[in-house]
């Protein structure tokens, strides 16, 4: 950036959406109080916007629909994209950080997908691309995990990571109610989309977790490497059966540092009861962070909404606006908290994850059936930790099983001969149970 | 400190106790992570001890036993004491402040106490007085605040941040023992001093939420006006009182800035089971923040420990040397958040705090008792919630009570009035409720 300290900040902003609105009325609302904390005005000078309300007229700069006149306009040290999607968020972006403008972003499909070319661009131009907004909302987890662990060497992170997801989840647990219907019902309150496919089916969660991944182990972002199931397929039956255990079952994104490689994954999860992330209910997200020197820290808040999504745009535009006051030659934080990447950490296939499991396999009621289960469990090296197998009126029954720790691959195969038995009469249910032991399993 | 990038940011350690023993153990360990995030080596270049282990020598460069050789060390950057107390530590951080060395301390005492004229060194000479590992650990609960959180004006911050504490709560709570058996169990486990007192009777808590504040706020450090109450009164008898109402017993520190002023105070403190805070248990800390935009967030962990606080202290490290790596001509955070304080602020008495409250009253079981109790709140403007009144054996039977939100002055009017009634046959007990509603109250 190299610029002088100047005797204010600009900022840009295109899109006044939920979370541009959001950041506008923050801006507003606290703007002697970030002066406080920044020690110079910080002050939205242009903004490009399609859908202005009327309420926001008043006093707020607008100067058009294009959000390019943003990017090219060369009072403006910073620009809040709050577009959203890739076209035209990706070329606005890129057309910032060219022209030297650090840019903020709540964008966590176009940081996870296009964020490599993003960042090297903008360290090509001395800026900065922030994005803590990126992930749950209003938890400041990028720059905890960049600044506040940055002593620590991170094993591991696993975090609920979509409110709409844990939501649901926390629905089904409270009253046994189905998913669809839960589904439905949050569609109706406005915490589900139309098309709820991004929040239930992972995606949304799988975007986050390879932004965490990033930051956390200093690898280039693969969101394309990152495992995900959504939880459609979790039933009220399952979550009994977990609760009969001890767990609860929660959609979590892990990622892990082994070893043979790095762990990505989102996927519906058995946790202890005892655990408090077990605990963060309703809409709320939270992300529990083991590092090598702190153990395991964790961090909750909501995941999503106008203000707390704001809350973090306006946090790294006071970031940065106190950087510039500071008369910085360069930003003092390489956007993914490394001045040197990993390049070397490749990426697990499910595979080749070794994890404990929770099993529900569906059986005739006949003699014999458990002890060919234990069998060819045993037969690929995968020890049992309990069973649960209850009465039934009906001539089917389902094994429950929690398993101890194997490799993914075994566990698959070791199904699929369980699910040629004749006795098996139904779908086998598999999930993946976290008991969060310490670092560098 | 106006200086410009140098190859290499250079560390000296006073004091190599379990922090500053832990300090150097992580800088060695992730010598090379750290260099990856700051783009420069961290290197410890000189140490003054008293207490140097044999197994710490090798490698180490000890200067000696004076602290005063390191803050006066020309080639040291950044100082960390880790010496603990007031002498010589004070005097040492004020000469390497004086030098133009950032210093970063763990030392919650010296800042609570001394804080303020030292910040005022730091800023007088262009460095930092850093303090993250002196609240909370490993929790960057400080750096939070502010930066991850300085978009907010924050409403008010909840924590139980004395491990100690923590731990003796959750013991009783778990098994219905008693203060003292817990006490002297921890004692010889380690987990409390063989003089407890700082722990146990909110004073080290209060050290800790007077910083908290501070940064929270941007008020100056006013450790003398922080209201304290130890948890040595607490007995089992309260917990499952509490217990049966629907709460656990905490031992909060509390800050919180209303129209009046701040209210900053450490004591035990009734929590609803399902808040995520009141499942915080042993020896780990927590803070709950409310800030306007985000609304509530949760930050838990370990708060004591050498690895858990080197954490901390390393943290410190890094942030000033990346700012030293991106040649800033000043740092880009003043030591408490803010570049100008708010000192008009004030904070309240105890008694103008409003609150609301459990009350545990001794009475010999006569008729009319609970009647007379009932006009001797309301005649204060103090609204009953709910009460529990059980069958006795004995005479005596304690009454239950909780109140809806009464102002502590007019609380006290009250039981001096019940107390001198003659049925009452004891002390009253008296906690404070805290139901957490949002911001501005």
């Amino acid at each position: 950036m190299n610029k002088q300290a100047a005797q204010q900040f600009n900022i840009g902003i295109v899109g006044l959406g939920t979370v541009g609105g959001g950041t506008l009325e923050v801006l507003t609302r606290n703007k002697q109080l970030i002066e406080q904390r920044v020690g110079q005005p910080v002050v939205v000078t242009n903004v490009a916007t399609r859908t202005l309300r009327p309420e926001q007229v008043a006093g707020v700069p607008v100067s058009g629909t294009d959000p390019f006149a943003v990017a090219n306009d060369p009072n403006v040290d910073l620009l809040v994209e709050t577009i959203g999607g890739f076209d035209p968020a990706f070329e606005v972006v890129r057309q910032a950080l060219a022209n030297g403008k650090h840019v903020v972003t709540a964008n966590k499909a176009l940081i996870a997908e296009r964020g490599n070319e993003l960042f090297a661009l903008a360290e090509q131009h001395g800026v900065c691309l922030a994005y803590e907004s990126s992930v749950a909302g209003g938890i400041p987890i990028i720059k905890t995990l960049r600044d506040g662990l940055a002593a620590n060497r991170i094993d591991w992170l696993a975090g609920i990571i979509n409110g709409t997801g844990n939501y649901i989840l926390t629905e089904m647990s409270a009253y046994g109610r189905l998913f669809a219907d839960v589904l439905k019902e949050a569609q109706e309150l406005g915490y589900a989309e139309a098309d709820p496919t991004f929040d239930v089916e992972g995606i949304d969660a799988a975007h986050k977790l390879t932004i965490l991944a990033s930051i956390a182990f200093g690898i280039p972002l693969q969101f394309d490497k990152t495992y995900t199931e959504g939880i459609s397929y979790v039933t009220p039956e399952d979550i009994s059966y977990a609760n009969d255990l001890g767990y609860v079952i929660k959609h979590l994104g892990i990622a892990r540092r082994t070893p043979k490689g790095v762990e990505m994954r989102v996927h519906p999860t058995l946790l202890a009861k005892s655990q408090l992330l077990a605990n963060v209910n309703g809409v709320d997200n939270a992300i529990l962070v083991h590092g090598d020197a702190v153990g395991s820290t964790l961090y909750s808040g909501p995941g999503a909404g106008a203000m707390a999504t704001a809350s973090s745009v306006v946090a790294d535009i006071i970031d940065l606006a106190r950087q510039q006051a500071a008369g910085v030659g360069k930003p003092v934080y390489p956007s993914l908290g490394y001045t040197q990447m990993e390049t070397e950490l490749r990426v697990l296939d499910i595979e080749d994850v070794e994890s404990e499991y929770y099993l529900r396999i569906p059986v005739q009621d006949k003699v014999g059936v458990m002890a060919r289960i234990a069998t060819v469990l045993e037969t690929h090296n995968i020890n049992i930790e309990a069973v649960i197998q209850k009465e039934s009126e009906s001539d089917e029954v389902p094994i429950v099983i929690l398993t101890q720790r194997a490799i993914e691959r075994e566990l698959n195969k070791a199904l699929e001969e369980i699910s040629e038995h004749a006795a098996v009469c139904g779908e086998i249910i598999r999930m993946r149970v976290e008991p969060f032991h310490g670092g560098g399993n």
